[in-house]
């Protein structure tokens, strides 16, 4: 029941560096509005923007064993991703995991659970999204697994989808959309900057996205 | 149903500016410890202090079609406040929106739901408090309305209504008292500014407001 | 009912400044993982770390007067802890009241409650750990209690234990543990800094801690 | 600050009855879906339909004496509607005011807050809609208000206006519009009758309300 | 992007049968403690028990356009499953569309938003598992999908899963599992009834488990 | 670290029982309104009033090892009282442990976390008041302890302390204050009988406790 998936799919790191630019909030309507994590998942510090290949962990409440376990399986690039079986807010993770995961190239932690150490956490650049900071701490006694299927902050994710956070959050995008919904947030991008300059001009959404004759059609009435 | 009220009566100006140099917890005192909104209403940076008159919008969960109509009613100094019809945290506002807010002399947005591209918003300047961030985005579809009286976070708020908002949260105002509640704030604020100084060199609370007889008659006990 | 208990205990200096220096996270390892209190405790901002003994308050629910008596109680390096004896957010302590506190030598507010003046008490350097943020005031009408015992945030606290907080939350240490407890987190502290090194040097924890055994007969399989 | 308004009005005895009839989900349908009370408000018991006019309480956080105030302003058919002036969830009620509140015809009570002895209450067949039950009791320290308006679970309700409360939930219905909104009511409730016996023949919602031409022209595929 | 799904696969009409008088927990255990929705997924009433295959709908936050589309593919024994793209309590469903549902064999609904007319579906004994019941009605204006992949209460639900629900929540048993678990959930009750025996009549967990070796290993002490 | 307290003394049965008879929130208000749990501590099943000697277990989130621990140290008149070290609602307690737990003369489980087979406890008539209900299981691998002190819901208990539970919630009276708050909450209900007589009569609370002249002092005003 408790396994450890070692070899898993990744998409192309060219597609997923132009997801994490793009931007969760991007991301997010390019690919129809679909795979956003709940809104409690904060970054613990605010400025970090990463995208990156899900090396997923499902964890019992209250132990991290999975997180040595799922460490051993990062390659350059890659963000953790863990769900606890059952809501729990506890500190999996601190300064020596993020050391240690650093170590392997991992760009980042999401965690729908707690968090610690999380000054050092900044001090050392390593960004971790999750729902709680908490200094309680973990025990090591009962198995999980790595790189299995798991549902993480209202989300499903499967080992090697890619993982986009910034500060608005955290976005997944299915591995087998991801040069697809890359192309297409491209698009918004190159389409946002024109209609910027003309509602900075002062020009109204209204008129740019021709909004007036359905709104009067729909009966909204200005009185 | 849906309407837009398109003039609505603003409180003067130099009033709306002495409430914002006041601040939210003194104004929230000046009138009687009334018109906070609920402490979930968090700023998304911090260091803003904004007072203006509120351009209210009413609109559908998950639908942020209102936003653009009333950008349209916005004048300098005015706030955008927005409550949903029913709870939601998905991110209505972002930076375009903001951008044309920003054009017509918006000084800010209260809304008691979701807001992104939040990175964006504090490299513009542009303050916003509200329940939640997040990259979730909305559809266009289902009609509201603007400059009708709304409830926003536990608030009742008019169109029109004063908004002072900072780093202690939301306060309204409303318009018919504001000179009112400007006056009587002023008389707070420079009555504190003579116990800081007694407090600063070590004298008590108890001794200055007169306490230690009012608790010994209630019965407090010193063991 | 209603006391302020006059001389408390007080655990030695250098135990405090000891567990100060370990923080939060390692204290609470220390003393066997107990003592955290809930993760909504939040620094009202970051960056701060403070040890001192708890002046505790029981206080009625939107009522700071004890707050007032309290002060008077605080010596040269203690911490204030306030309780409300139900569920309450508004801000019961501000710029004022921190003036009076620091004047005594106070290092801080825990307070399961809300807090105002945010920005002047950062200004100040006055760090507090809160469940909320709120422009909400109280009154002054009815008595609590002054360094009675108190649960506060889900853990017991006694007057003289010793408070540790920084940004990773709240922890308390009873007095009688106390030199307990700072040895061991110096034990702590020792043995990390070793395991920092290797983890850094891309050493697995797995191999540091000896776990493939224990993980291979729990029954991890790996596929 | 602190007022009893005396002389309210209410609406007609008979709308009432016919708001109450129809039930809080068709009453807030036929206002134009507006007036709901938020969700966390449950029946401490299941069964009742009440409606009747508000007896409006603005009472500070854990202290019920407005309470005593407002009971005395009780006619028969009227509603207790007590909002707190920032979030709390004590027992401001028991058997005892029901007892006496119900001695001068009240239907039941409406409190964005605790309540307690509630195997009494269904004894008394007295209902109650609130936030939370608890067995924490308040005290009677600090004035409030009674028959002001106020913001209740997220709406404002004034003195006099119509309350209507089932297993649904709790809806409020401006007086002003009482007559208004019983009329639309009656005819929502007429209409759904024929539909339901279609329905319960095996007829679709797709037929009976024309849908499948709009579904097919927003891009709805069938696959 | 908005699709229905037509023809879905369903498990063994015995096989779920066989599940849902298993129960919620008992199945949960019997898949290796998994496919537990979330706790906050209450019964309107007490008493149901049910099974069937999971129909899907993905719906936008306060929009049931979408159930009356899923109605259409209900097949006898099978359940509702809806999940909001974003977190929503407005009431999806009431007495009429319950009728509908009725009439095509439904045997409940699961809805991680809200529900409405729960005293007609009690007496109709339809049961609903939800976040949250709600007089607050919905519109129909945007689309979403019927039988496709889903997270409703944080699980992942395929459309033909096998859900089982009662009085202690929702399980969600993937079909392709569903005969394994129906046999382990057996094995699992028929070892129960002997355990209850020896446990009514005073025989001690203990003993039966044998857990007091390994109890003493790990370290507890008796005082 | 992890101990079992064999030998706790117990309050006198008789007191226990008119604690029971008094019922939580009378017992609350006698003790000086304290020692009330939290609101979220909900009976399973309406209609149970018990009151019996705490038997405390502090447990690891997910792992009820330690009620099996517990049950062997229950005597008759008991009440199991569980805490777990960090915020957790899986199901740790079920109709097999009820059953062994009755058969040692337990009165009923006071849990801060989750139950399940509830519909199977409400058969057997044993009740508990929880935080939550949920199916999901728990593990038997980390070790906690048994009658030490614990926080259960915002409450200090310890070992033999008297619980009281009813339908509005649960309070704690520490095992040496039994006998005084017993005698203090039978001169309450006593009192109580002649004020329910006399509202029950009409007469006003304004006037049977004399509240007019203090509320026209404070200045309320009748208008």
């Amino acid at each position: 029941m408790s396994v450890v998936v070692q070899n898993i799919p990744r998409a192309d790191r060219a597609i997923i560096d132009a997801l994490g630019r793009a931007g969760a909030a991007t991301v997010h309507e390019a690919q129809g509005r679909t795979g956003c994590l709940a809104s409690y998942m904060r970054p613990i510090w605010r400025g970090a923007r990463i995208a990156g290949s899900a090396v997923t962990i499902s964890a019992p409440p209250g132990d991290n064993w999975m997180l040595h376990v799922a460490i051993e399986q990062l390659q350059d690039g890659d963000i953790l991703v863990l769900a606890p079986t059952s809501p729990c807010d506890t500190g999996y993770f601190g300064d020596l995991l993020a050391t240690s995961a650093m170590a392997r190239g991992c760009r980042g932690l999401i965690i729908d659970a707690g968090v610690r150490d999380v000054a050092d956490l900044q001090d050392m650049g390593f960004p971790v999204w999750s729902k709680a900071i908490s200094a309680q701490g973990t025990v090591k006694e009962t198995l999980g697994s790595v790189n299995v299927s798991i549902v993480c902050a209202g989300q499903a994710i499967a080992a090697g989808d890619v993982i986009i956070a910034d500060d608005d959050g955290v976005v997944v995008v299915p591995q087998a959309q991801a040069q697809d919904v890359a192309a297409k947030a491209q698009t918004r991008l190159d389409a946002e900057e024109a209609k910027r300059t003309r509602l900075a001009a002062g020009e109204l959404g209204l008129d740019i996205y021709n909004m007036r004759a359905k709104l009067a059609e729909k009966g909204l009435k200005y009185i």
